[in-house]
């Protein structure tokens, strides 16, 4: 008999650590404050039995479960016609773990959503390649793939809160411009290679095939030849077609904006192209006027999702959790302050941490039903700070746009109803 | 100025490592063998640029992606009324990565799917207890929660090739009763603690909701004590009907029918409760005709998902692509065979490895056109090594139903038609 097969139940009676520690009383996870909010011994009653529903081919929903993102206009423009819409954002204070079901991963388009047959959809390699080559998906399905949980994030997630706090924002308002999903296509090493691609070239173009033909120039550093891909899979399926579908840049921990969906071209050069999306678009612009072209990396940044905005908590034992994330790479640390930022407690991380992922903390908070303010504060692997609303503000002005990673704050008032807020 | 929001393009004209090794025409992953495959240097017509659809609340699939499951009234029993069917089985060939999306995670039921309203729905703890308790799901989703990415499999997964091989069955029928999730929920020691489990309890029965009242005794072992967890959640979104909502048990690398859904009773005691589940269902009937009760662990497997049973090849390069789990932990090793297992490769594994999940491994081949046998071998971090069929059968003879976990060969014609094969 192999020796695994037999399960180990005669450890059952062991005195080892393990159930010494969690056959305790003063050692559960929630201790005595989680233990006063739940309900008693009486028992429910046995819920009816019978013959459910067959099985399938796809497992739908629950009717109980409403989940669904918000299209936007832009900054401050909800509920706006569909059609009008540029963005849509995720859910996050629906949503539980770290990972975003793909029908909830936020949308960001400038020309709508294109419909591509991948039978006859195209990579064009050129510029400065010895091989310029054209693949179909087909040649692109057959090569080594590559596969990596990752955040991406609109460049503008958190555009919301630049210049004023709107009290009677969510969550998903204020920061549902980011997803983290598994995704999977060819390393771009394999398709320098493949191309030839000189080495002295210093910068790629990449452009889709939308109707506004969203450009970027990607710097070819070290970072984006070791880590960036070209996907046309997302949590185990194909792309859909919001998010890129056949194809789309992935470039680890930077801002979305270069994760160019549907993509068709890439061009290889030794300086940036400047296209209109990186000049007249997608820069910085800064408190004296000057406008910064490539500031591309999402700092550090996190968000506590529950409690959060229009969410309302009674006094008492609360569970305080949310999402941390850097395109550093690995968030090492979540504090949360339950007074305003005065005082701060570490955050439990939920392991394991992946770089340049989402990641879920938590801690646990008794109120006391007085007025406060909640806020969280991440560190990451390369020792970045989340900084505090007045100082990334006295750094970064209210010109821009882009790369909003201050602190969140939620202001909860006497009656327990919890508020966007800017500190 | 933040030092990390000057993007370090200065960096682009080094000769670093990274740009040598990348740059280099011999360094190619897939090199010679796959560069023969790609298409030339004739370039398409550029696709029609104009406005695509609107952004919407909920991202659907393209039109041209059809992914489904196969429900099953068993083994041999396909293509059945889906009122018949007990299974429905995950499209393996179809996915890529390691992540299975809900809506295809396999389905498994002895009664159909409950439809449960998780306002009413209640879970009782009691049995060795000093505190009974009955949770309400807001109690339940109040308490701090832990997220981990697991395999669930079916115990029976595999029972196809248990006494013969059908050479018309795909990766899918074969193997398609495992799937990767996210799962979310409240760790069991926390409930262990929360109930005040007498620590002389041994077995804990999870019993759940549906018209067949599937309920198990679960060895509360130190790996059970220390990884199991009871799930609302999987892949961030609530759990499907299909799948347990609101509420089921997870075991992580223990079998499938252990992972209780509609959860809604723990009782405690100090032996195994021998239920029909455990006596006249789910054991393992050994070659001598005696039966083995409690037979917990998933052990180390994995298969070729690409090329698999059903597809055609032709002569070259081939991507040889699969998925490889174990229930002991992190998978370490897979060896792929082209020449039926006699010589061996180690293949590539998509890294970060995470145990009790399933992991992607790859690697490729230049197929000579003449018939031969591709097999795959794992291994696991604790040295356990999947079996060959033959000394599998040697030990398990073919009276058993569960824990097949033989190597999958697949043979492969003169035409390039891949099929199912015993070895």
């Amino acid at each position: 008999m192999n020796e695994t097969e037999k399960f180990p139940t005669e450890a059952l009676n062991s005195k080892s650590s393990s159930r010494r520690k969690f056959f305790s009383a003063s050692a559960g996870i929630a201790g005595a404050a989680f233990a006063g909010r739940v309900h008693g011994q009486t028992l429910g009653d046995v819920p009816p039995r019978g013959l459910g529903d067959p099985l399938s081919g796809s497992s739908k929903r629950s009717a109980h479960v409403q989940l669904s993102r918000i299209p936007e206009a832009g900054p401050g423009r909800r509920n706006v016609d569909p059609s009008a819409a540029i963005n849509s954002k995720t859910p996050l204070d629906k949503l539980v773990g770290t990972i975003t079901p793909a029908d909830l991963h936020y949308e960001r388009s400038h020309s709508g959503i294109p419909n591509i047959d991948p039978a006859k959809h195209q990579l064009l390699i050129h510029g400065m390649t010895r091989n310029a080559r054209v693949l179909t998906m087909d040649d692109i399905r057959a090569m080594p793939s590559v596969s990596r949980i990752l955040f991406i994030e609109c460049t503008g997630n958190g555009w919301e809160n630049w210049k004023k706090a709107d009290a009677n924002l969510t969550v998903q308002n204020t920061h549902g411009l980011i997803s983290t999903n598994e995704w999977t296509g060819v390393s771009l090493a394999s398709l320098l290679d493949l191309a030839g691609v000189d080495r002295k070239s210093t910068w790629m173009l990449a452009e889709g095939s939308d109707g506004a033909g969203v450009a970027r120039s990607i710097p070819l550093t070290d970072e984006v030849i070791n880590e960036a891909f070209i996907a046309y899979g997302q949590n185990g399926e194909p792309l859909r077609p919001a998010h890129g579908f056949p194809l789309r840049v992935i470039v680890p921990g930077l801002e979305g904006n270069l994760h160019i969906k549907w993509l068709r071209r890439l061009k290889f050069g030794d300086q940036p192209f400047m296209t209109r999306w990186e000049t007249a678009r997608y820069t910085q612009v800064l408190p004296d006027g000057k406008a910064r072209q490539f500031q591309l990396r999402q700092e550090v940044n996190s968000v506590i999702t529950t409690p959060s905005g229009t969410m309302q908590i009674a006094p008492g034992y609360q569970r305080v959790t949310g999402l941390a994330w850097s395109g550093n790479g690995r968030i090492t640390r979540v504090e949360v302050s339950t007074d305003g930022a005065k005082s701060w407690k570490d955050a439990r991380l939920n392991m394991p941490v992946l770089p340049k992922a989402q990641a879920r903390f938590e801690t646990e908070w008794v109120w006391d039903g007085k007025p406060t303010k909640i806020v969280s504060r991440a560190t990451d692997e390369k020792g970045q700070v989340q900084p505090d609303r007045e100082s990334f503000i006295a750094r970064m002005g209210t010109n821009a746009l882009f790369h909003y990673n201050a602190q969140q704050t939620w202001s909860i008032d006497a009656g327990g109803r919890v508020s966007n807020a800017l500190a």
